[in-house]
Parts: C-alpha cells; sequence; structure tokens
C-alpha cells in the first residue's frame, strides 16, 4: 500500500513535472505566458545588452558603436578619469565647465531603460521621407503636441510643425525664410550677451538677404532704418539664463524666438509662449544633443514652407532614425502624468544653482547672475532660479580676463567676449554630469576658500 | 521487486525531469545554453516584431513610428495598393517611376533581419560629437574604408573622410569649401544631363562667393573667365547613367565627383576613383535614402576641415543614431566576403534593364540611352548597363512633351527639362519596389504595343 502510494505520488509529480517542461519547451519566456516571442530582433538586444554591462567603474561608459578589442566594448571614460574601466583619476585635471553638453539628464535615461530602448529593423523607413505615406510620423507630432501641453509651455494648437536637425539648421531656415524677397537686405541682431552662433553661422551663411549686424541695443540706438530686421530672442537666454522679449522695435521687426531652454528644468514658465516662430529642440529636454533634431512651431504657412524648403535644399529632410528616437524618447517621458522628467530636470539644475550660490556668495571676487523668482505656469507656484550655466563675473578690477583666473584654478570656462561681452565674465556651464558638476564645485570651493579675506558662513 | 523496479523508474524519470526543470528555469532561453540574457531590451525588440509581423498582403508595411489604432500598426500600403491590409488593387492607377526612392534594396535587408537590426539604448551617444571621445565612430570609419575596398571604387588611403546628412549637404558644403577665399565668384557648372539639385540648391544658397552658371559644355564654348570654377561630375550620371569626367578645362578649375551610383549596382567600376573631392552616400549603396547619411573622401586638409566648419555651422554635427544606423548596415553587409549586397543589386538592375531594354526595342516611338559595356574592376570581367534610370526619348517629332505622352500611358516619370534638357526626354526611375517596377514594365508594354506598325520579335 505504502509503495502504492508511493507510485501515485512519483506519478502525480512526474506527470506535472512534465507538465512544467512542456510549458516551459512551448513558451518562450518562463513564468509568464504574455510574454512575446522574439527571434531576429535577439542579436541586437542583447548586444545591447552586453556593451551596457560593461564595467567601466560609474565613470565612463562602452557604447555600441565604440571602439572594440578582442570582442569586448571598450570603456569611454568621463573627464578625468581613466584606465581601461575608468577607475583612475586624474587629480590634477581640470574641471571642464566649457560646453552645453546636457548630461546631467543620463541618469534618467538609465533610470528608464525599457520604455527608451528602440529596436530599428534593417528596412525601418528607407524612403524618402516625401516618398513616405508619412512624411512625418504623425505620432511624433501628436508627442510634440502633448509635451507642450504637459510643460504648458507653449501653445501649439494652430501651429505649423517643422523639423529640423537640431534647432541649428532650424535658426538658419527662418533667417533664411524670413529674409526673403525684402526691399533691403534684412539686419540679423541678437540682445548682449547672445548665444555665440547667431553670429558665426548669420557671418557664414551671409547672402544678398540678409548681414548679422551685432547687439540688438545697439541697433536700436543707431539711426539706422529699423525695417527689416530679424532678431534672435533666447529666452530663457543663453548664457544668463533670464526670460527675454525682443527688444528691437519698428516696423518689420521678425523675432525667432529660440526657446532651447523654454522647459521647467530651467526656468519658471509665466505663461505659454505663443510667438509667430518659435525654435525648440529635444537637446535640452531629453538631453539627447547628438540626435540632432529640432522642431519650430510656426504661425504663418508662407513661412513655413519657406523653412521646410531651406531643409530640403540643404539636406533633404531630417534622418528617420533620428525622428524615431525622439518619438520613443517623447513617448518615455510622457508615461504616467508626463511630469517626471520635469521634476527630475528642475531637482537637479534647482540643486546645483543652490549649491553654486552658497559658495560664490562666499567670495569677495566672483559674483553671480541674478534670477528672480518668479511664477511658473507648470508648478503652479513662485519658484527659484535653476539656470543651465552661470553667468559668472569676475569683480576686482584687474580681473579683465576671468577665464584666465579660472584656469588658473584648473577651471574651464567659456569667454565672455564669445557672447558678445567682456570677458570680465565667463558662462559655465552646469549641465554637465554630476561626477563632472561635483568636480568644479569642488574646484569653485578651493578658489573661493584662497581668496584673502573670503567671508566664511 | 516489480512495485520496487517502477518506483526506481519513475524516481529516475522525477529526477531527469526535475533537473530539466531546473534548466529550463535558470536558462532564459530553451534549447541553448549559450543564447544571451535580455531584460531592459526585451520591450523595444518586442515591439519592433509585432510591428514587422503585421499583415500587409505583400503589398505594403507597417513601421514602428507608423499610426496605431486600437494598439494595432496601420499597414502603409505601396502605390496602387489600398485597404486596410494593402490587399485592394486600384487597376486604373498610374506608375510611379518619379522619384529615385531606392527601395529595389527592401528585399535584401528583410533577408538579413537579423544583423541589421540595431538596439539604441535611452542614453546611447547623448552627447554632442565634439565633446565625445569620439567625435565620429571608428567603427564606422573603418566600415566605409572596407565597403570601398570590396567594391574597388574608391581609393580611400590618405583621404579625409566628412560625414553628412545625406550627400545633398555634402554638395552645399564642397561648394562652399571651395568657393572660399578666391579672388572672383566661382561659376558653379555642371554638364547637360544634369542633376537638378546642382542648380537648385546653389541658386539658393548663391552668395558673393559664388554662383550658378548652367551647363558646363557651354560655359567651355563661351567667351568667360574659366577660372574659379566648381563642376559637378555625377559619375555614373543622373539620369543617363554614363560615367563621366570633368569637362570644364583651365586654371582653377575645381571638381567635385558625386559619386552616389558609382557601386557595382549601377555601373561597371573600370577603376577605383581617386579624385580630390568625392561624394558617397548610403541612400544609393544600402537603399536607405530616409537615413540621410552620407560621406566626403576629401584628399586636401583645408578643403576638408572648410566642409567640417560647413556641417558644424548647419547643424553642429551628423545624427548619432543615423551614424549608429550606417554602422550597423554596413557591418551587415561587409559579412561573409562582402560581396551579398553588389551580387543583389546588380542582379536586380540588369534584370530590369534587360526587360525594360526588351519592351522599349519593339517601339517605334521611344528609345533608350546607350551605355556600353565595360570591364568592370570588382567583377573581373566587362559586364552590361544596369543603370538606376532609364533616359527615354519620345523619337516622334511631335512629341515635344515625353512625360505628357508617357502620362496618357498612366506613367508617371520626371521632365527632362529639369535635367538641363528637352522635354523629349523623360527620367524614369527603375530603383523602386519590384510592385513598381513590374506596374511600369506592365504599362510600357501596353504603350508600345498599342503603337501603329509596333515591332514583334
Amino acid at each position: 500500500m505504502a509503495n502504492k502510494l508511493r507510485i501515485s505520488f512519483y506519478s502525480v509529480c512526474l506527470l506535472s513535472s512534465v507538465a512544467l517542461n512542456i510549458y516551459f519547451a512551448t513558451t518562450p519566456y518562463f513564468g509568464k505566458k504574455q510574454k512575446p516571442i522574439i527571434s531576429w530582433t535577439l542579436k541586437a538586444a542583447a548586444e545591447a545588452e552586453a556593451v551596457a554591462s560593461t564595467s567601466c567603474s560609474g565613470h565612463g561608459k562602452a557604447y555600441l558603436d565604440g571602439l572594440i578589442v578582442n570582442g569586448n566594448p571598450i570603456c569611454e571614460c568621463n573627464n578625468c578619469y581613466g584606465g581601461s574601466d575608468c577607475s583612475v583619476f586624474a587629480t590634477d585635471c581640470a574641471a571642464d565647465a566649457d560646453s552645453g553638453n546636457p548630461l546631467f539628464l543620463e541618469p534618467f535615461w538609465m533610470q528608464h531603460a525599457s520604455t527608451s530602448a528602440v529596436l530599428l529593423s534593417g528596412w525601418h523607413r528607407m524612403s524618402y521621407a516625401s516618398n513616405d505615406k508619412f512624411e512625418v510620423s504623425p505620432e511624433l507630432v501628436n508627442n510634440i503636441h502633448k509635451v507642450h501641453a504637459i510643460a504648458r509651455n507653449a501653445i501649439t494648437k494652430g501651429k505649423y510643425i517643422v523639423f529640423g536637425g537640431g534647432s541649428t539648421q532650424l535658426l538658419g531656415a527662418a533667417v533664411y525664410a524670413l529674409s526673403m524677397n525684402l526691399s533691403s537686405p534684412a539686419s540679423v541682431v541678437a540682445a548682449s550677451p547672445a548665444y555665440p552662433l547667431y553670429k558665426s553661422q548669420t557671418d557664414y551663411f551671409q547672402n544678398m538677404h540678409f548681414e548679422f549686424k551685432g547687439d540688438a541695443l545697439t541697433l536700436n540706438n543707431s539711426s539706422d532704418n529699423l525695417e527689416n530686421v530679424i532678431e534672435f530672442v533666447t529666452s530663457p537666454n543663453n548664457p544668463d539664463g533670464n526670460l527675454r522679449r525682443a527688444v528691437a522695435q519698428g516696423k518689420s521687426v521678425k523675432a525667432i524666438y529660440d526657446h532651447a531652454y523654454y522647459w521647467p528644468h530651467f526656468t519658471a514658465i509665466p505663461s505659454p509662449a505663443n510667438e509667430d516662430v518659435m525654435v525648440f529642440t529635444i537637446s535640452k529636454l531629453t538631453g539627447h544633443a547628438g540626435s540632432r533634431f529640432g522642431w519650430a512651431l510656426v504661425k504663418d504657412e508662407v513661412v513655413y514652407q519657406r523653412m521646410k524648403t531651406y531643409i530640403s535644399l540643404s539636406e533633404f529632410s531630417i534622418s528617420r532614425e533620428a525622428q524615431m528616437r525622439a518619438q520613443q524618447l517623447l513617448e518615455a517621458i510622457l508615461e504616467g502624468n508626463g511630469k517626471e522628467i520635469f521634476d527630475f530636470g528642475y531637482e537637479k539644475m534647482r540643486n546645483r544653482w543652490e549649491k553654486l550660490s552658497q559658495t560664490i556668495a562666499l567670495s569677495n571676487h566672483f559674483t553671480l547672475q541674478e534670477i528672480p523668482n518668479q511664477y511658473c505656469n507648470f508648478f503652479e507656484k513662485v519658484r527659484g532660479p535653476s539656470p543651465a550655466y552661470a553667468w559668472l563675473k569676475c569683480e576686482r578690477e584687474e580681473d579683465i580676463n576671468c577665464n584666465a583666473v579660472l584656469k588658473a584654478g584648473k577651471i574651464i570656462g567659456r569667454n565672455g567676449s564669445l557672447f558678445d561681452s567682456k570677458d570680465r565674465y565667463v558662462r559655465l556651464s552646469l549641465l554637465m554630469r554630476d561626477d563632472d558638476f561635483d568636480f568644479l564645485l569642488g574646484r569653485l570651493n578651493v578658489l573661493v576658500g584662497n581668496e584673502d579675506g573670503a567671508k566664511t558662513i
């Protein structure tokens, strides 16, 4: 009887076990029947995971298109780190705050690995955009509308959307579009301090339709004819983070609003922007500067069509891969209530600004720009500053080259003169990785601490 | 005893089965222990496979960035097909041979699904290229060298490589780079029949450094000063497929070789090209027109630097997503002996040309361009033509608008006058999908069959 029972028990166990094996063998992923089958995507998925799991000591990363040596992806180390696994710190290395590389958002994407990943098949959108049923992806356009609606930073309704190779290409397109068919060449201006590209790009492409004429304020005070003026208005401004309006006044003044930083990460949003020509970019929204994807919101159909012509004759259309990535990234940030990236961005930038302000408050040599607290349409409350850049001023009379002063303290900034201002100013980026920001703060603390008579709290 | 044996047997079975349970439960993919574990990439991989498996009757495709209705990807149908699954054929629809959309390579990529797929993580290459350790991916540069070495179509050694947003952007960059610092504005020319973009792009961007002056041959015969000439040389030529050399002769004549079609798909390769400025694009090599990725091979460092400046001021750098895709696609075509795509492309284009030639040979109204048989450095033998386009001529005196004649036969071509030639000519693309080519051939057969006194074989 005992044996019979044992046989029955074994039989039940065996049957259950066999059943489980059949289940495993016919279900591609154990555990959940609903999980999907994958086949031709497995290689690409596994490669991406293998590269991502390369250990670079938290101070570097391996990339899918990076060097592979003996089958192993090679770490690309953060500034000041070296060695095959980026574990070696170069103590005398300078803190680099020169570029506006928006890597502060990298951790956000590592936390959202699954929703932000995108797999492109070999046959994905091979066509020229103009031959495609959807010249631009309707889902991407929808996502752009949605992200503005959540950030409450722009009115998109009734506006045309032009895609561009980053805001850089759209700024150029807007100058061409707005300067066509004028009675005289347009004077292109930007109020100082201004983002250097406005001058360098306009000078480079100068033709019979437009010419760069420098500071918008100077133009206003001059006796020049103020007809046919195109003003770049950066709001919030790069380098100083202040919200701006066009300063050029007069008949036929047209403004190109560069709203790259008009997101809750970097500024209070007093109200949704509603200008004739507004340029945005994922570079400062999601942090993907390398994608070169931006969009312009344009009120007038003729201007919209002309901007499209510019894109078409410059490079035909915008990379389908960049568009697909932008779509996926926007989809990822729209998950839930769609506010997480703004909370993350604001917290990070606000925290950095506070730390920096505390350090500079102790100095007798340096000051920072002032940015007023302001009501924010997104957070629905008054909020403090969280700018993308510090616009540092050397206050001592002899420090006419502020960047040289910083350089002596092993800090790399960008000269004020590049922004049509004085070299008594330096722009310090606050958009870097945590490693780099901490390093910058450390260097500044040393510099301030070494001042004769530095204040103490 | 029998029971004991049975218990032993059950025990062994149960143990084996449980062992198998454990194996399945700890091995993420059944069958092979070597298969990799994937986690955060699974969602993206599964989505790509779900979209790819959408049934569109072989006459359409669903795309990852296409419309989704009720959770289902929507088919985008090929020309002349409609219905929710693209199964409805519009019998009176015109055969569209207007655009140079290189979809003839789509089946190649569907056959190489696994090696060509690429998965981008959310944090992949967020940096501006100039901030990256590798401003351009060294693996992509290597792949470009390799693919030219296999196709034997260009000498890359000792040349600088500039990446661009398709050949379109690189052609513009080359004109700017070659026309700087000249004593007088450069005359930009191209021998007729010529690709229309040379004129439209040069006219649009015209400045104090360059101006489009039309046909290179006319310029040669004129009394104009032949200094400071920039000639676009398309070889093989678009529209007629013939290999070309610069025709402008004189001091300071500079040539921009547009080698978009200088691949074994489309032409014999008499020898590797070795010009000062040569432009290539994946659009006509792999068929990915929508990616906007091209490269220039440049001998002179100054010209190279100037072209980089143009790209930098136009859009900063080239989309990292487009670069990553190009790298993966080139890697896929370099597998094995790296010749498969050229065999595939040549067979396809050669077959189309033969069928088209047979049809047109029966006509008294139409003729095709002649392309000589020629020795090919790649195939190491004399080979016949396999051009990207037919350059069709209407021979009847009254048919001065050849496109109108074709249109009456429900065929859409591109007017000869767009190519700085006569409307007695029409360009017909041969680069489309099989569906579209078969349809074009059918329409031509009807047109020729209806001619009075059409020849018969």
